[in-house]
């Protein structure tokens, strides 16, 4: 692999934070772990995208199967705090935002267009939740034509069954899975 | 649910075939219950979508992860008699094929805008195989705002808990699984 680039996936307030509306849980204890690599690319100077989901108030863009609970407990909503990228990861001014209301951070966004405009050839996959958004980003990825890595440890999921049987759905479609300790080797070369 | 259209998913020669070279265990035991489906769709005169994996015989609009495979075993090349769909599931001339060279029915096809033209707010998904081509479209489907209703007995995946573990999370994003049999009262309304 020549050219890396890092996608954070939803690491934000209101899925993050212990009493936020839609907590994942798992989701903070993985925070060290996305920090850590995040700390890798940035020294190694290679791409980083934060990829986070926003919402209108009014719901308009939320996803059909998820309209009666979005009533009940908006979230995410553009220019709340909920919004937010979490502190411990917060975005430096070269680092991309990518604004997302489905779960790939493919679908409708310009992330192609950035990565193949920076030449990157491999995504390494961090962030929640694994079967949603971190899968389907996955399979995006590879379809575009991307090599994909996804460090295990930094991604989570409501369900430690679910999140073991999509690791090995995407091992399968050949994304090579890695502990954060492995990333700084993958991407120093 | 109103405008109901079936989507049948790469059943063709090459996947389904024993001693094809990508045949697929399992494929062959479903096609008795697509086709039953089928029927049904046809008797009710909703639409029909024959969704088909299509390359070009060099190979290079095959996934990156494939390309090995493809090399030793070129499949469902543009012409062959393996990229056909297999004779049970022949279309008419009033369905539609929907070429794809990925695994999602959607990316870079006109599905979308044909069920749209079409009103359908409903998709029924059938064929092969479940954690890849089967999910990414029914992931796709509901991104796109369609409701999805996955036909269990006629879907196949080369391996049962693989088969299962995907049945449990796209029923998660709201998927209704039902048995062909449970068809019929469905679309009939």
């Amino acid at each position: 692999m020549n050219k890396p680039a890092l996608l954070i996936i939803d690491m934000q307030n209101d899925f993050v934070r212990e009493g936020a509306p839609m907590q994942m849980p798992g989701a903070e204890q993985i925070i060290a772990n996305v920090r850590a690599v995040l700390e890798m690319f940035r020294h190694y100077d290679h791409p980083v995208f934060h990829v986070v989901r926003i919402h209108r108030s009014d719901g308009s863009d939320v996803e059909i199967f998820r309209h009666e609970i979005f009533k009940k407990v908006p979230f995410t909503v553009e220019g709340t705090s909920g919004s937010g990228i979490i502190d411990e990861l917060m975005p430096t001014e070269r680092e991309y935002i990518i604004r997302k209301n489905r779960m790939s951070a493919f679908m409708n966004t310009d992330l192609d267009l950035l990565l193949r405009s920076l030449g990157i050839d491999t995504v390494f996959v961090t962030g929640i939740q694994t079967p949603n958004c971190i899968r389907t980003t996955v399979f995006d990825a590879a379809a575009f034509g991307y090599h994909t890595v996804l460090v295990e440890d930094a991604v989570a999921a409501r369900d430690a069954s679910v999140h073991q049987a999509n690791l090995h759905d995407m091992a399968n479609i050949g994304t090579v899975i890695v502990q954060k300790d492995a990333v700084c080797d993958l991407i120093s070369s």
